[in-house]
């Protein structure tokens, strides 16, 4: 039976992978009375004078909203909020899994950026944080952006900051491993949306490495005429000399490959073009960039993917559990730039002896949630 | 210890009454394969050709969404979404306890009637039914009539409706042990709010009796100017002799006094102006417009409180919980004005020898979900 079959019918058995369960009976009329009226009016009352209280006495210690609009699923596409109510689902049940937190599944009927935010701001009383969800570039930037300033609780677009932080921290043992600097290497940046913004960013905050960022029209550069303002401001942290030119020219010479593009862009003649014993994280999904035996029969010295059937697995449940476990535990009303590039250091630190095949720790590793969760703060 | 303090004590200890739990372990890479990616791809894509289908493969068959936008929450008024929110995981406590129903506590920051549309609007593709609570009247009205009309899964605001079916209920076995027939009774409703406009509705769709409603002004009667629109909607189904006057007055011959509004209201001396063995819904919380014992003195045949500790308690968790079970189950997109009457009728059928004492049953009988849902179809 194939994969995809075996996982309708596992769906369709389940009827829904998740549930709401009581942290106490209800099976006597004390029990009642105690959590619901009347006992209840005294704790909403005390809430209504005392709102930083609220978290004491209801689950916002411990939930999130993860919030997509369907706009951009998986490598789906825009298929919609019922279409990504299961992966948010699964998302759900991640949370639980890796960091006990209670993330309920929001999907929205609203498509543009006013829309979401105005829904998001309206319902962000039910929630300790707002985890975004495959939100489309460039939407999911402004929608962040926004949600983070007029929020009193933390808001991260996992599909940017969760990719940043995993893509980081493999980078940084890559280094240790292949004896390079990170600020002394050339990395081309294929796919400038949601993950390879994040990623550009936190590279350059974290070593200011020279970074070529490669749309489908090719490196991105001041002379381009197409450039929304999302891209524009890639300009200030990207191509510093101003190059031109295609894929082919930004690698010439290159050290790093990052893809978030499509399967089968990176061919073994491009490889060549790039210095010897390249890195490449092709993060394509479900099929990378470059497949690893072909990559390392080109040349490459290390390859990542978003696959947990090779090695190196650039896995975004290795940062989200313990970022969002640490905001809510420490009453952490922003997520920093300074919180992600710590937590990438954190995951890089768990993979004591880094070699090729070993840059970023499994996500089963236990120490992963209470390492990260103990510098967000 | 006081009650209050009790209540306050066990929502601190427990810190929030509710979590999330999960159908299945996520123990293995294989269950996560197939509930998280690469698997959930095949539902996803299988659901955005096939919506009709996500109930079968989401938790969209068994959940539900109690938004408030903490306006009126239990007798405290408006005070605001956090104030709200134990109130509302209570309400998730006793969807779960008594339907098994995944209710999720949504708290509104918004407070127009356009924002609090739009805002459920935008969230409704994530629930399988939609429980309005604690919305202040009259914004309540227009709120649930449009979403009724623009979203495809049932909604309902239980203040209004479950209020009435419950204390039609309550009436009709109160009518069996008076010898009466609703039809030939003056009624009058104390209250013009949320219960209390539907609890005239539902009457006056059951029998059509006499029914004179009142608000703080008086008796609802044409020749006033300061009604709003859903209160000048009430003399289509009240005041058929276009009376004028008080409380007093409209008691005069009165055989029902159905209270949803301060305690203490109902004197005796108002009392002995209605018909003998008058009958007397006293629902204000948590002090009943007339206490039991002091109604008995003046006459009252059967009264009937909010109240847990007195015979003939009026509560809501008699009806929500198999009317949501019974919509989710049948796959109901309306809860009509038939399925309250039936509702009602449900109930009351339950107390198998109706008497003073005894003409609503036990929340806790265990027939009412299964038998209420039966008929929500």
């Amino acid at each position: 039976m194939d994969h995809g079959k075996q996982s309708l019918d596992a769906h369709k058995k389940l009827g829904g992978k998740i549930a709401l369960s009581l942290k106490d009976t209800l099976d006597d009329t004390e029990k009642l009375s105690l959590y619901y009226t009347p006992g209840v009016g005294t704790v909403s009352s005390y809430i209504a004078e005392h709102p930083d209280k609220a978290r004491e006495y209801t689950w916002l210690n411990n939930n999130v909203a993860v919030i997509s609009d369907g706009s951009a699923v998986l490598g789906l596409g825009n298929i919609g909020p019922l279409g990504a109510l299961p992966v948010m689902e699964g998302k759900a049940m991640l949370f639980k899994h890796f960091a006990n937190i209670d993330a309920v599944p929001i999907v929205l009927n609203v498509h543009t950026a006013d829309e979401i935010v105005a829904a998001v701001e309206a319902i962000a009383p039910s929630f300790g944080g707002i985890n975004l969800e495959d939100i489309a570039a460039p939407l999911c930037f402004e929608i962040e952006d926004r949600l983070k300033k007029s929020l009193p609780i933390p808001v991260m677009h996992d599909d940017q900051h969760g990719t940043a932080v995993v893509t980081l921290a493999g980078l940084i043992n890559a280094m240790k491993v292949t004896g390079r600097n990170l600020k002394d290497c050339r990395v081309v940046v294929v796919g400038a949306g949601a993950a390879g913004t994040a990623i550009m960013k936190l590279l350059h905050e974290y070593a200011q490495p020279e970074i070529l960022a490669i749309d489908s029209k090719g490196i991105i550069t001041a002379a381009r005429t197409d450039l929304n303002d999302d891209k524009q401001q890639l300009l200030a942290i990207s191509n510093p000399r101003n190059l031109t030119g295609s894929l082919a020219d930004a690698l010439q010479g290159a050290d790093i490959f990052i893809g978030v593009s499509k399967p089968g862009l990176l061919t073994p003649e491009l490889v060549k073009r790039m210095n010897p014993n390249p890195i490449v994280f092709a993060m394509a999904n479900p099929v990378p960039e470059i497949m690893p035996d072909v990559a390392k029969a080109a040349g490459v010295a290390i390859i990542a993917t978003g696959r947990s059937d090779f090695p190196n697995q650039v896995n975004n449940s290795l940062a989200f559990p313990g970022i969002f476990r640490g905001a809510l535990d420490n009453h952490v009303r922003d997520i920093t730039e300074a919180h992600k590039l710590q937590a990438a250091e954190v995951i890089a630190s768990l993979v004591e002896n880094p070699d090729a095949e070993h840059i970023i720790p499994s996500p089963l590793d236990e120490r992963l949630v209470p390492r990260i969760a103990a510098i967000i703060k």
